[in-house]
């Protein structure tokens, strides 16, 4: 396979390119009789669109969702669904200037020499503008998951240097950054916009937790509930780390400090972070991703072009100085396509 | 899909448990005419095995490879490859004990929540010993890479609290640790032997380097190579955190230091970790994981039993005090796979 | 998975329904680097698409192809290329009879059966409309197959009761039947405007002919040539049986007779249709499909409505009264998607 | 993939020369909890074995079947199963002979084009004893299809031109032939003993039956019941035809005599052959396949050797003079694979 597809019972396939006609995602696995509408999934683009805050990129997409295909009055068929969204951007000439260059912390080279061919308009499929149809997709899986009784919450744990020191989920959305601290985040945001001025971005951690899932989801051997998440969080452009539970922290651990103990009333700790031997424990699943910051940048860098001439490059155009805000929906929506996937694995192991 | 699989072209399907009749791997998809033989696993199989040294388990397998198809006067045929290797022990009526009580840090709750059944000899399907087949057919991959000129090798970076200050590949194998640095393994040793005279145990991290990749590998979406490496490294038991290049570190780093800029010689630092877009950029591909400390301990710990009673429970047998040096060659194992199933990709997407 | 998915390594997915917003499929898997525009693919859906002659229903669907994704600059990138027609009719109010109501040799019932809930308009996903997604990925796999030199022509070998006596490549695109006789062809046509006349249908066989096809396709087991084109024909609705070579004859023939000797040109015979143990000995693959009459007839028959009550139905509408000269088209785009599946297939093995 | 998978959610992997060590199967996502010894598997094994009767071959397999994994105390654990039969025979002598030849009607030729290297022993991967696997697998779904009131039976319905005129199933395992007619089985049994006193061989037809099976199982597009039958079956070596209801019958009827009409007990005919749009309607499944005369025949023919010269070749051995008998369990078993994965699909659909 050609790598555009995600999930085994519950199965995505994305296309597009930033500047092509279109982005989207077929949703293939979705159980009948699901009352779904366009509106369910534009609630979660809009909190992965652009424009947002001072923190993000101040570009307009409008992101508009349109299903066209598996839904008849008002419920699902359990036939494919097509959810597209129109680019309606025009190439804009600014594209011009990396079109013989290599962009820094850019897929410009690597896309090269993979494909031989480069699509330059934005970053074609490599564009952050992919993961609308993963959102899309994960939008579904939620409402699903949501019958279940299982919530998902990602949030931003540390950006710009500044950690959250409090988790209140009720702050997540009331703050530009989606840190679950405000306070934290009325730091970070001043610092953000110092380094928008200087043409610079940061990094930061996010965090997910999923409260509510059933015990026994997840395969023993290779996917593992936690195999599945790394690979769905390393699968998004900017992410470099990704750890559950005690996490890296585990190194530095003695086994009696790190065994999670069990009493009466269920597991007395969660070092593990909700999963044993891969598979989950009931208790809540919680995980961390390390975001590099974002690459697009309008200070001054050096690269190289396509004749291998250095030469120096200055990425114009309007970019997020910081993409935690803007991927923890991401996070969010995968999250829930690996769930969802699993709950319907598991049901079909025991028929 | 039953979770025993790994890989699109070059694919891998293990069977077995620990205490079962055998454990091992159907390997499908390996070339024809490539020269192998059983010395050519096992050489590999000694690395992973316990009883090496005074920081693993006593504990004695065999481990004796058979290669049962596939094969035709020293070379491979093309068909399928099944390696085979046949459990000697016994049942120990150790596990008696353990039988009714789900071990902390092991997937005894889980599984049993998972299936409705367990097979409480060892940890059956979740016993480190499934990971036998993954080295196994990791050989196959291996042998085929270095005709491509591709070397992977992973190290203990850190245990016990001491990490590796120098990253010496000739010492790797030399000191009982697989550290990198033999100054920094000396001093692990003796916290290791006095934690497993405890019977306590501890964690680490292992890094791994490839070298040699030829650019243009991975898929651009879903199937990258850090999210594949992410799955496979996540897949093993005893790992809870994966990263690549810059890592956790990138939280706090800027756009402007964390890019990697490109002269004529290529690209200046690896940030990266070897990978943009998902793509191999040619140069080292740099991942690390954070090894949890061993579950098995024969310190008193609190459980539960079938019957939801707390009970204490005393982890009886020889374990590793610390898994570092025995998952270095199935993480070396697990990258091979990754990597040999990606060449075959790239080679397929552009016939 | 869900079924939606065809192919290894050129692979589609396909969606949408008679009567949503559009129809199309997702092709993963195209080599970068093709030229590739829409009229490529709109010349194969001309050949589908109804209206054409008073053998094929004389229902208007424009089938206008578009390009959403994958192409840059008139080429093929690499990436996922969506391809999407846009259904245009209303929906009509002639369903309304037929929403309560089992049609006969239709996918109602079991529609009903599987999902719970039924969309009545048309055929739904079960509709023959389903195909032009088919003929789309079709398209562009012929195009790489004409490139290796590879031909895939499909014809209707037998109609109306009547056999084609020769084959000649030219005449097929000269009669309506798209027979390989035209003689037989017109014989075929007054019976079948007849039948039409009595809204009633007919069936017929048709045959496809493979030619420059390379040997050494196929996979031995699973994955043999005529297993993936017995598939990939029976998953076309009207289709009932499949043979290659000898096919239903070799019941009554001997060994002696059937085995195809060689001398120093090759195959003597062919009674093998082109492939030995699935795979391809690079004479013509020749196969055979057994086409019922269509299921819409506008002749009175019986059923049972959503009631379980015994009534009447006449299907109202323009139907096909003979279906085989509009899924020659369709028949030579899987098998088009078949043999590039296993170039790559091929290609990927030997690396 | 390399092929030698098959089955989405009840997913088989063989593996296996008749040479080699071994041949056998992993069965992954059989259900935990099912009751399972190797005897439950070696009923049907010995169905298959040669040597039952005078109108198979004489030789002596004795396909012992071991199961290594996924058992506990009598009930499986929901890991994988394997289940492996080691090949006792030693390399006869008898195969030099056709070590540079291509004997007609085998695979040799194509494998070596395939891998370019060919193990001359039998027929390597492409020998019949690949399916001893298949059955093995086939014996764990009945199981669990009897469970769900499901049951498959194969029968010989025409062999040597001699056609059964009842169908009688308690007849089939009372004649060497697996006839459904008895009668019709005395008359063939001569007709094939002369054959193989000729060193000749011949061909017949094998149709199945299956009842009691749900209505709503099979997927409306690619992975339609019909068309995973098909291929299923096309993936046995011996198969040049498939056909459902009626088949290629169906070319020469009207649609107003074709569609099963339904009044209140429920379909009235069953032209559909038990589906309908590629879903199961609770109608009895029936389907037929063509089979062609053993390719090993003791006749001199002519073939060419791997300098392309022309030469006779004689294959010694003893060899099967009408493979009917022993293909019935075969396809039982392939049937039984097909629909037991299509159970799960359907719940897991549904959750």
């Amino acid at each position: 396979m050609a790598g555009s597809s995600f999930g085994e019972s519950f199965r995505i396939t994305t296309f597009g390119e930033s500047h092509g006609g279109a982005v989207g995602v077929i949703i293939d696995g979705v159980k009948p009789g699901l009352p779904l509408g366009e509106e369910d999934i534009q609630i979660q683009m809009d909190r992965r669109k652009p424009g947002q805050s001072s923190v993000t990129t101040p570009r307009k997409e409008l992101d508009e969702v349109h299903i066209m295909s598996g839904l008849f009055e008002g419920k699902t068929t359990g036939t494919p669904i097509l959810v597209i969204l129109y680019n309606k951007d025009a190439m804009p000439s600014a594209y011009n200037d990396i079109k013989d260059k290599f962009r820094p912390g850019h897929a410009d080279f690597t896309f090269l020499k993979k494909f031989g061919i480069r699509d330059y308009r934005g970053s074609g499929r490599a564009s952050g503008r992919e993961t609308a149809g993963r959102v899309a997709a994960g939008a579904i899986a939620r409402k699903i998951l949501e019958e279940r009784g299982v919530s998902v919450t990602a949030y931003t744990k540390e950006a710009a240097g500044i950690s959250c020191r409090t988790i209140d989920f009720d702050q997540i959305e009331k703050n530009p950054m989606r840190a679950c601290d405000s306070d934290a985040a009325a730091r970070m945001v001043p610092i953000i916009e110092k380094l928008a001025e200087e043409g610079d971005s940061m990094g930061g951690i996010v965090e997910c937790r999923i409260s509510g899932v059933a015990p026994g989801l997840g395969e023993p051997v290779f996917d593992k509930i936690e195999a599945d998440l790394a690979k769905a969080m390393m699968s998004l452009g900017a992410v470099k780390g990704f750890e559950i539970g005690s996490g890296f922290n585990c190194a530095s651990m003695k086994g009696s400090e790190h065994n999670d103990p069990m009493d009466k009333s269920g597991f007395v700790s969660n070092n593990a972070g909700g999963t044993l031997g891969g598979i989950t424990t009931g208790e809540d699943i919680i995980f961390r991703i390390a975001v590099k910051p974002t690459s697009s940048i309008s200070k001054i860098q050096w690269t190289v072009n396509l004749e291998g001439e250095e030469v120096n490059i200055k990425t114009e155009g309007r970019h997020d100085p910081c993409i935690c805000p803007r991927i923890v929906p991401v996070v969010e929506a995968m999250a829930c396509l690996v769930l969802e996937d699993h709950y319907k694995r598991q049901e079909a192991l025991h028929i």
